[in-house]
């Protein structure tokens, strides 16, 4: 991997004297250009062995482009903010939005490194991690952004000299620490370790670009160059977001591939018995009113004590709800809230996103609200609209919707990683009981405003819904996280099929 | 304060099950329409002695209500994120946006109370906290939210018997702890803090509703048709945010007063003597190329050090650039950044504010941006721009700019309180230097984004933004917080003042 970076490149001072104006201007341009259109997130990972010049790289970054459109990304010791939820949720916080350019110094790639070198995890884990980073950066590629990842090498000479030189300046001394030359020591490791991950996660929508760091004005040229014609290259692209993933930016690889061709879809339309999940399901089931308040009664209380368990105060609990219009929501909501400290939990419901949403991936608005440890978080309706009301009306293409279902799946591990408890319901009624809630809405005061034009649209497609909703169970229902489906026609019985598969996940997983 | 609420208010089991189907239709009906029509924000703050019953009165606003747009908003002991940021800013990011209702289950009186019953804070100390109360929830009236805030109240006998009676019962003894006990001892010490309190936050504006809690079916009542009635009351107004703040939602009261009547400012437009502090600026300062250079070297070095200063690390530091269009703002800005580490700072490019920006206070987008201790900020344009362009444009009313100067003074000294270092420069060009700047920027490739129609309309409203800029500068020039302004027909001139200044300034507070 760092074979050709340790060949002396260099630049001489009138060359470098000579390209400079231009690529800046160049840069200039094409960084306006991608502001004023809002074109894509670009992400510039700059990473490397201590002392090969990264700090240096993002200045001179700084110093050629328009400082006002980039920002840089520096990750610290998590805050306790941070640690109470999963570890990409810091890097998910800091995605530039589109037309913004994000410098990161340090990455999702900087703890799997050091874990690794230090023997915390073992080879494996390390190549499951490659493995989840290289689905991130695709997803975050499929969005639509520009993914640059930059490795600055320096061989070991070149490092020790580098280290020797800074010492002897008293003006430059106080950066070289005995850490430093501690670090030192460990660089074969690192070159194992690093060279490692760089190879597994070098794909073709977000290759490495391996520079050598000895000649300070070949470095700087040869990433200002790079970035300059990666930004120029997405400028001149006029298609959709989805379609760039197709164009690469430099080097060949890959060991996952990112969507490309015509979609592959179609089978899923396929009928070949008229069966299915939904309509398996038995949507007479009831509960008398009785039998209803008595275990609502119960079910509550046992919720209550669950939720003030000690043990839950290292967890934290993801509910999501989905459900046909008027499929009873809110009200099941309602009876699981009503036994929770309102202090402890929040409801998100989830419409259009808002104008800051847009501009960034469509999973970045459930990260944004995800709960701390000893939280919850109620969605009412959730990341699912991308497969279900996206993929039925439209809004997004074929490849966006299916390549979700990953995505999704991804999404949920990394809660249920970091102890996060998620549960799932579907709730679902017949056509026929759907109609008559529309008619008793329109009848109620309040309810009125929850009956809309778009609900009595929504019905005409429902065929394709039900398509919909099977696709996504067969497709997101893991072992982890299973969808439970809840015969909803009546609503006492939902309800307490809901609240009962809510404390039984609940006590299973904090026995 | 408290007498009306320790007359054993109660209220009948069957008036209460009268009552209550109604009110919660109206409540439900009042708050889709809010919902609908994203009209204001909606605070409700439920403070009151322990258990005189907060807890389930949240709980009852959430039966009674569509939980999914309620959120509750509860401060434990603060983060570490906002430990290192001035003491509202919590409160600022939980704010909600238009349409929502957000309950505080804690707020910002909680703190003040409970310091001063410590003794941490003196009386006078406490009285000048209680000022800038009002002014914040004065600010946020003004901006169109409602603001509700009650106290339930519980008599010292009544409170015993509550704790007693929670006891004797297994179900609830989990709930008295010997904390409880040892509160109740300091019962008289929070009568009388919060009491003189809550006398001087009770304005017209926001005004304290005291309710006796003793019997929960006339607390729940009692506050939920005072929260309908508010809510009805605003839907059923048709005025502009502004104008909100003179109908009063219950008692009167007020030692401050908000806006009301029309505007006073026609004075701000008199002309005496046709001195002004920009017309005694001497625009033809200049610096040679050579001097220049020198003195930037210095200067950046000398800004380099102060930025790694160790004591540094417990400050902040935010820093607002205002100056006409072509003013040389960003180039400043890029010699300050060139100075420093990127992984420390971030630069803040004001526009038009996005969409959630929109559904807050003007001054939200500035809160959510603030740099925690030892990180730089810098904002290319600022929170000035609702007396600048939102002035000159119309784009906001008289009374809402003029309101504005107060509230940004009341900003910039909670940073200062907190420990931030602001400074603050306006760049002053002439009018010929700007056309001069216009005409060359039209013929550079990359700066041609850089000027717009806009930016032609805008010169053509010059001496309105010179009056603007005048008054701006007398209203906000404090002690604290002076403006420096910048002659800046010479761009060499300029930048050289603008880092002497931060340099001076770092020092100064550092020292």
């Amino acid at each position: 991997m760092f074979q050709s970076a340790e060949i002396g490149h260099s630049v001489s001072k009138s060359k470098y004297r000579e390209a400079v104006p231009k690529l800046r201007e160049a840069l200039l341009e094409a960084q306006a250009r991608l502001y004023e259109e809002k074109r894509s997130p670009v992400l510039i990972l700059i990473s490397g062995e201590d002392g090969a010049g990264k700090r240096e790289t993002i200045h001179v970054l700084y110093e050629w482009m328009d400082p006002r459109f980039l920002s840089t990304l520096a990750f610290e010791d998590p805050t306790d903010e941070e640690r109470e939820r999963p570890e990409m949720w810091r890097y998910w916080q800091s995605l530039p939005p589109k037309g913004q350019i994000g410098i990161f110094a340090g990455s999702w790639y900087s703890e799997p490194i050091r874990r690794r070198i230090k023997g915390k995890i073992s080879q494996k884990d390390l190549d499951a991690r490659a493995e989840q980073i290289n689905r991130f950066e695709a997803m975050l590629v499929n969005e639509g952004a520009l993914v640059l990842k930059f490795w600055i090498h320096l061989s070991e000479d070149a490092q020790r000299q580098r280290l020797e030189d800074l010492q002897s300046n008293p003006q430059t001394a106080w950066r070289v620490t005995s850490w430093n030359w501690k670090r030192l020591k460990t660089y074969d490791k690192l070159q194992d370790v690093a060279g490692h991950l760089l190879r597994l996660t070098d794909s073709a929508w977000a290759p490495w670009i391996v520079v050598e760091g000895t000649d300070e004005k070949y470095r700087s040229l040869r990433i200002g160059q790079v970035v300059e014609s990666a930004l120029s290259a997405r400028n001149a692209q006029n298609v959709k977001p989805a379609e760039i993933a197709k164009t690469k930016v430099e080097l060949p690889a890959a060991n996952l591939q990112v969507q490309a061709g015509p979609p592959v879809t179609p089978f899923l339309r396929l009928v070949t018995d008229g069966r299915s999940v939904l309509s398996a399901m038995d949507l007479s089931l009831r509960r008398s009113d009785k039998a209803y308040a008595r275990e609502l009664a119960d079910l509550q209380g046992r919720l209550s004590v669950l939720a003030r368990d000690p043990r839950f105060k290292k967890r934290s609990l993801v509910l999501a709800f989905e459900g046909a219009d008027a499929a009873g929501k809110g009200g099941a909501i309602r009876r699981i809230s009503a036994a929770l400290d309102a202090r402890q939990f929040q409801i998100v419901p989830v419409a259009a996103p808002t104008e800051e949403e847009r501009a960034q991936p469509h999973l970045w608005r459930f990260w944004r609200k995800l709960p701390r440890q000893g939280h919850i978080t109620i969605f009412d309706r959730t990341w699912y609209g991308r497969v279900l009301v996206e993929r039925v009306e439209g809004f997004c293409s074929e490849s966006d919707w299916y390549r979700a279902y990953g995505e999704i799946n991804d999404f949920e591990h990394e809660l249920v990683e970091a102890g996060a408890i998620v549960v799932k319901f579907w709730l679902q009624i017949s056509q026929e009981e759907q109609l008559k809630r529309f008619h008793e809405r329109e009848q109620i005061g309040f309810k009125r405003f929850k009956i809309t034009q778009e609900d009595w649209r929504n019905r005409e497609k429902w065929d394709a819904y039900q398509q919909a909703i099977c696709d996504m169970v067969e497709r997101t229902s893991t072992g982890e996280v299973p969808w439970t489906l809840v015969e909803a026609n009546d609503k006492n019985y939902a309800r307490v099929k809901i609240l009962r598969t809510l404390c039984d996940r609940l006590d299973e997983c904090l026995g």
